[in-house]
């Protein structure tokens, strides 16, 4: 494309950049800010910049953080005595939504990949260990959830911290698969379904 | 949602605002942002604040130009007795890239349309007659090509330019309607296929 300004050009470039976003897309932002009051634009922008520049990482269960411990982890009334391991980011965004769980995170910051060249010593695992080994008091981590995708990565990940964690004597819990609430069995794939019967539970109504 | 960080809450807010782009989306180009260098957000935030801040519009017809009159209206070896109206700016850069137009442009900013409270007065049509008048000499202004939406706005719009300029006997045509190339006939519409019956042209195979 060729564009008749340099400026528009430029932005749509940086915009493009995004993933998901193409030079159509780009084009249609860019144009749509210059429709805006130039308070939109600069907000965005100064937004954008303050996050990166000032964004930290909890020390103890790296989620985002404006502070060296994170909120949750400062929380006076979260369960300390339970941690609950995510894959990255939005997975503690969509746990913390459901309002069904009180303990603590650790964001690994990945799943053990061989293909992606990510193995054990790339993620946070050294420091959920030590994390855990360094609790004390009523503070003591008494159990581990392993949040981490249905996927074969995964389930390599969780077997390979579930291990490390035995040497130690936590207790390591994961989280339930089978079919989803509202989900019909007939559309429901054969290896959710299948895996769904052979790890069926007591029938509890509540 | 809750935020674990104010600064990315400010960020997805901010971003979300752009059209199109729900929470979620903001949050996955926010944490995308997180992982790159920092000269990527700074890049893109400096790109969107100097676009709103120093963008200009050319004088003459009002597309988007870094100078007071753009590169198109400025160009050399552009044929200046054509003009084609277009309703905003993308749609001079789509018959940019067709390559098969070689005159000037003049953007409308919309087109009328009653319902939305758009009339003449606020789209760039006295622009438009009072640069044709003004052209002179090799410049002067021979045909005036519409191309606008199908829609019944463009329609009414191309009908209230036309008769303003056949007051001053310069040509008027309009872009082509009809079946798209490539287009089955079967899956044309009844309108577009009763019109291309209507307003067909004598076969001349190149």
């Amino acid at each position: 494309m060729e564009y008749s300004s340099k400026l528009i050009e430029n932005a749509v470039t940086e915009i493009s950049r995004l993933p998901g976003i193409g030079k159509k897309t780009a084009m249609r932002l860019a144009l749509y800010l210059l429709k805006q009051k130039e308070s939109v634009s600069d907000d965005l922008a100064g937004a954008i910049t303050a996050l990166r520049k000032n964004i930290k990482y909890c020390s103890l269960c790296h989620n985002i953080s404006d502070t060296e411990i994170c909120s949750i982890c400062n929380g006076k009334r979260r369960d300390k005595s339970l941690i609950c391991v995510v894959e990255d980011i939005p997975d503690v965004l969509a746990i913390e939504n459901t309002s069904q769980y009180n303990g603590l995170y650790h964001v690994l910051g990945g799943v053990i990949s061989p293909i992606q060249g990510i193995g054990p010593d790339e993620l946070k695992i050294d420091s959920l260990i030590n994390r855990i080994l360094n609790s004390h008091a009523e503070e003591k981590v008494k159990e581990v959830i392993m949040a981490l995708p249905a996927t074969m990565e995964g389930d390599t990940t969780s077997f390979y911290i579930s291990r490390k964690l035995n040497e130690h004597q936590i207790k390591v819990s994961t989280i339930a698969r089978g079919i989803p609430i509202g989900g019909e069995l007939e559309f429901t794939d054969e290896v959710t379904l299948g895996r769904s019967i052979l790890t069926r539970v007591k029938y509890s109504p509540d």
